[in-house]
């Protein structure tokens, strides 16, 4: 990127601040909110602001990265020599992506064995698909990147499969006010995950010059937005309303017993 | 390590960070899981966040003193003659292995005088454990090494047969729902306590090149997060098990009294 003008420099500059922000504030957000629904759901929102948490740590870290990483030089940018750390991405996406999965299974509140069971092969499978994109990712032969890259599908096709067709009998077993709301944070779930082999791809087909990483790390911090922000705003929804869904009907079934 | 390549600095500098990360978002867990459990279980929970947060801080200090002990000169890493300080892990391990034998101890909900003694006597062995085998660790000569970390394993065996042995009746005492979690901690802490004299004996067999010293850094690095950060989730699901059990045995029994 040694051709990156001020303005790029500075639109991903702001870009990484704003994504900070972002994240910081979602996770006091879902914190707060865990006063807000029943014992049940209160570790879905744990979760759901430790990957915030975890998110945000790695855009400050990206943020100071890239601010070490260029100096002003009589009104141009300069690299420093010290390298720009994509790496935070990876390190961000071993932890965040799995947990990711296992909020949408806690939230859904399934059996205990369920709950183990579909959260632990979620859970591994995400873990295998960050593990082998790495390797790609900083490959210097482009066939390295399409090698691994390719591998990295397997276990995302796989995750998509459980989501649409592994989980539908659960989905379909949800309350009928919330079922709605979970099928959207599925649908997010897989929907702002395509985006990041698309970014990842456009590395192998040469996409490689100053406007096309600009590109890549605003689009990466919109996604990581989407995916881990706007995806928690949907859990905590379906944990509020599924607490008073439950309470409604304990309350009920009270006199009865 | 003189010869340190770029990818073996930044292979350990992101394991660092995420060493950090993954035990400050597993420390907030923990708190925040205090108030998912009954009284009798708070404690446990709070020193399994007090040992997360303290590993968290040193990961945080080590993270820089790597950071301040190379540079990056033309594309190549260069020591800055600042040396890199190993002994935070010492300190480090000082506070957090007895606490973390004290939260094994904990969990299990034993009698006062039980917990005393036992937390106690496991206590002190862990923190003797770790100071003999520190001299050993800045030690010049191999034989050095080998002396201090023949006395640290005195203690460590010692530990072991106290967790098999001392402890068998009690466990065989827990609720059966927990029983196996209780088991399966135990035996988290040997498995991953086995890996640290391992690496501390590969130092004394001469393997003291770049590339060991990057193995010795992560593996150090995996070997905490599994020994806190996981042990500690195992501690939190046995905590929640047994509020449960309690509660249930609980409300049961109030219409007979």
């Amino acid at each position: 990127m040694e051709n990156l003008s001020v303005g790029q420099y500075d639109l991903v500059y702001n870009a990484f601040s704003f994504g900070f922000a972002t994240l910081a504030a979602a996770t006091i957000f879902f914190w707060l909110g865990r006063s807000q629904v029943t014992a049940r759901y209160k570790t879905a929102l744990t979760i759901t602001g430790l990957v915030t948490f975890i998110a945000a740590y790695h855009y400050f870290r990206i943020f100071e990265s890239w601010s070490d990483a260029y100096v002003y030089v009589d009104g141009t940018i300069q690299a420093t020599g010290t390298p720009f750390n994509d790496a935070y991405r990876y390190v961000d996406w071993l932890l965040t992506v799995p947990l990711l999965l296992i909020e949408l299974i806690l939230v859904m509140g399934l059996s205990r064995s369920e709950t183990l069971s579909r959260g632990t092969r979620l859970g591994v499978l995400a873990a295998l698909m960050i593990a082998l994109g790495y390797p790609g990712e900083i490959a210097s032969a482009t066939s390295g990147r399409w090698l691994w890259g390719g591998l990295a599908m397997i276990p995302f096709l796989w995750i998509i499969y459980e989501l649409f067709v592994g989980l539908s009998k659960s989905i379909e077993g949800q309350p009928e006010d919330s079922r709605g709301l979970i099928k959207m944070a599925r649908n997010v779930t897989v929907a702002s995950w395509a985006f990041y082999p698309v970014v990842y791809f456009a590395g192998a087909i040469g996409l490689g010059d100053a406007s096309s990483d600009v590109i890549i790390q605003v689009g990466y911090t919109i996604a990581d937005i989407i995916a881990k922000a706007g995806f928690g705003i949907l859990i905590f929804l379906i944990a509020v309303r599924k607490s008073h869904y439950e309470q409604e009907n304990e309350t009920l079934t009270v006199p009865i017993k």
